[in-house]
């Protein structure tokens, strides 16, 4: 059992309107990679978010007066903040440099997952840019998968759309999926026997997040010179998916 | 950049004693891995605790007063709780079918990693043992890393102990680090700029997590027959880590 998870570079900065499914076969063209059925592709969503012009200037954003109250609370840009409220459900947690909140998209993260580095834009400073999360990462993997599929001429290849989050309890990132395309979210193992014949009563893997881990610490953080994972040797039946099935539901969930 | 995670296979049945370092490195032998400076070995929490005697049998235990109420509250067995309760700091999270713990390690999960599937034990009906977690999982990390490394002649390469977490806010268990020799567990990128120059303040990333998360996927759950995963190309310079440095001090834990 091997799991091969290679970088691939040799991207262009990505323009709004940029075709990824073209610039993604080119690169694996230049990486001597040749798609296989069954492998998954892992996008960071920085470049999917750049392709459907998700980028914000922030001195286009008026913040309202919820937003000038939280913003002092948590010690934050009140534009940033508007647009945080914007893409968001609820507030979880605000506190001194922390606004955790239930994204429109159903996930928990810090900042609505709006992206304030290696984001520039047409006009003004660099740093009056940000970047929003794609509107429905769900369909960009979609759309992704089968024009890459596409243009590869296979069939049955993954695509997954991934960003960084923060977690409760643990310091630092992890690779975490936002949207997925042909890639079980979940992978369920109640009621299967482990090695002795005990049922495995509780176990539910959350085998995309796992990949989504394992390709984020390839493509690194800094540079984003690696946007794009090509993974091989992925252990479970590939099938169609929902980011929904990865997401617990809040009357389960005891840490809102 | 290329991550390559093997799966190693090849192990008996671990029993209470038995030389881990030995037995890893007879696999890799057995799968033909040489092992390289920087290379990582991901090993299974269940076989180090096997092999530290950390088996308990539930006939042996007798609950207190708190454990036969909380176990009525989370309706289960009172001897699991009564050990999970001395596997613990505190108890963080009691609801029906659900017991989250400060473990004494320092971490955050589900019934003190205390596991009740894959055990047996030399006497008694298989499902009446059960298995705690190392007692000291860096320091068994850090001989088992010392042993293979003088077994193998080689210097620098690191150990990592993993166990499968549930999560707030998200489905499913996700391989994550339990102890660890020779790893980073976060890489601090704060300070360092990113392709435009802008500062990024934020990131501290768990690398170490995310590498947890990628061999936990080649392991994967049932039949266990992949107990010790191989990594090569892990992307950050090797160094001396603890557990601690991974955890989340309480007083910057908004989910507690």
């Amino acid at each position: 059992m091997t799991l091969i998870l290679t970088g691939i570079g040799n991207f262009p900065m990505i323009e709004p309107g940029a075709n990824l499914s073209e610039l993604i076969c080119m690169a694996l063209h230049e990486s001597d990679i040749q798609l296989q059925k069954n492998d998954i592709l892992i996008v960071t969503q920085k470049i999917v978010s750049k392709a459907e012009n998700r980028l914000v200037n922030l001195t286009t954003v008026h913040p309202s007066q919820d937003a000038l109250d939280l913003a002092l609370l948590v010690n934050k840009d009140p534009r940033l903040v508007e647009l945080v409220l914007g893409e968001s459900k609820k507030v979880i947690r605000a506190a001194k440099n922390v606004l955790i909140v239930e994204h429109k998209l159903g996930f928990i993260c810090a900042n609505a997952g709006i992206d304030h580095s290696n984001v520039s834009g047409p006009w003004g400073s660099q740093s009056d840019w940000v970047l929003l999360l794609p509107e429905n990462p769900d369909a960009s993997a979609r759309s992704i998968r089968d024009e890459t599929e596409k243009q590869a001429s296979i069939n049955g290849i993954g695509v997954m759309i991934i960003d960084s989050h923060s977690r409760a309890w643990r310091v630092g990132t992890v690779g975490t999926t936002i949207g997925l395309a042909g890639v079980p979210g979940i992978v369920d193992l109640r009621g299967t026997s482990d090695i002795y014949g005990y049922k495995m009563q509780y176990t539910i893997i959350s085998a995309a997040d796992e990949l989504a881990a394992a390709a984020s610490l390839v493509m690194g953080q800094i540079d984003e010179r690696i946007p794009v994972v090509h993974a091989r040797g992925f252990p479970y039946p590939l099938r169609e998916s929902r980011l929904r099935e990865m997401l617990r539901p809040e009357e389960t969930d005891l840490f809102r």
